[in-house]
């Protein structure tokens, strides 16, 4: 690929773990950039980044990083999200495209939104994509590659800088959908936040065992518990944020939940078979649904 | 092999599900018995099994199969227990065992005890093997290879009988653990019945969405409600009985689960941080422990 095909000329990274890392070799594979800058608040992840040889440019300042960018693509913890905006804003060209690959699209708008200047483009960005393993270390050009990436850009956002985004993405051999950031968080409130909140959570009534019987539960775990082990292995920052910024969709969701189980544990004490039947003949509908979808994985990795 | 090392003469399968079906194919593989008869309440099933070519004779008469058998097989759901034992009671030879597959082992030992003869061998058993899918066809041989059998005779069960039926299991490829029939029953009760309960609440709390939003749930599952949705698809019937029946220790580890979800939900409401953060460093642990006891799937099938 020659220079005048680039996609952008100068994108920056601020974070660098199994998201921003497995992008930063997808580019560089395709020849999307001509130059990369890494900038990562932690020096030990920055050190690793460097002997990995994923960037041009390594740094500690996020302003460093992003001053000249056409494409500042932010893979912090949501959390980080307020300050990263802040540190930026004066590096930023007139012009720059901001994005991210955050979980959660709201809070990713306010932040951005309320402290970035009016000339750049925001064109937040959800890659669904991802393993339990974290780091720069774990990422690889293949991850997203099938899945789907969802955009949450506001109405009157550039259109050239949401085609530039997608077509990223595109590259990295995603599916594309434009989405309401609201109606996002609702979404993956119900298929991701939701079942990540239950695995830590069953993960941690094994953990307050006592010690016997939690030996026999991780040695026996083949029986459904050890999928929930591989959801609860995901980083623990991440999630942290994802929780507390994604607060009312998760707290929604999880009280119809809490109220469906709590249906089901009465069904269970009173004996009532034909409830619990049918419960569990409705939920394989849904199932067939996510085949027919073609959401389920073939190759067993985690994604 | 010639008929003189055939482990059994002649095995009967009352019940001729996913379980039953693989351990019938490995048996004929295996060469371990010299006769196997099959029994099932469903005609439709039954000749499933017949077209398949499983066994040697067929039959809707459980007491039939049962007829002469060294061992019964017993791979019903664990709610026809009782009304199985009562009808191959008569039909029993002295000397023979009875076993069978079920998940809840307190209640199988139970049903056994009260009903059958003096002169039969009771070893219940439990390969923690499985797949989402059910019925006949859904059988293969391989299924067990690798995991983990355990069986719950009382102490005093002749230790003959319980090396024959361990002995069948090692030859599918199993590992055998010796274990009480109540400490069985806690320990599946928050490695397996947990997780299929929380499985079947979630999936079931996403069909009753509005419309829209559970097409978009199904599209987007791949970001943990997928890995759900498989283990939601389990047999519906199975599934009720096993609930039914190990009542106690689910509702107990259903208790302590709820109370840590709701310590993790005020978290949330509170920003809690900490906890929130602290709580899944921790699960991660238990993920460790799990990869060491290689109670990892290494080839994406569930298992």
């Amino acid at each position: 690929m020659t220079a005048g095909t680039f996609l952008f000329d100068k994108v920056a990274f601020i974070g660098i773990g199994l998201i921003g890392s497995s992008l930063v070799r997808l580019i560089r594979r395709e020849g999307l950039a001509r130059e990369i800058a890494i900038a990562t608040r932690s020096p030990a992840t920055l050190a690793k980044a460097e002997v990995l040889g994923l960037g041009d440019s390594y740094t500690l300042d996020a302003a460093e990083a992003a001053c000249d960018a056409d494409l500042v693509m932010i893979c912090t913890p949501l959390g980080a999200y307020e300050a990263v905006a802040k540190a930026i804003a004066p590096a930023l060209k007139d012009g720059a495209i901001v994005s991210d690959v955050g979980s959660v699209k709201a809070c990713a708008l306010r932040d951005f939104a309320s402290n970035l200047p009016a000339g750049v483009h925001l064109v937040p960005g959800h890659p669904i994509a991802g393993t339990e393993h974290s780091g720069p270390e774990a990422g690889f050009a293949e991850l997203f590659n099938g899945h789907w990436c969802i955009l949450t850009p506001e109405k009157n956002t550039d259109a050239v800088a949401v085609d530039k985004v997608a077509e990223l993405w595109k590259r990295a051999g995603m599916k594309i959908e434009i989405m309401d950031a609201a109606h996002h968080d609702r979404v993956l409130a119900i298929t991701s936040h939701l079942p990540h909140l239950i695995a830590y959570t069953i993960v941690g009534t094994a953990t307050d065992l006592e010690e016997h019987l939690k030996k026999e539960v991780i040695e026996f775990s083949a029986g459904g518990f050890r999928d929930f082990t591989r959801i609860a292995a995901s980083d623990p920052v991440m999630w942290r944020d994802i929780f507390l910024k994604n607060k009312d969709a998760v707290l929604d969701i999880l009280g119809r939940f809490s109220e469906d189980l709590t249906a089901l544990q009465r069904a269970i004490r009173r004996d009532e078979a034909q409830t619990l039947e049918g419960a569990f003949t409705r939920a394989r509908a849904i199932r067939k649904g996510v085949i027919e979808a073609k959401q389920e994985r073939i190759d067993g990795k985690a994604d």
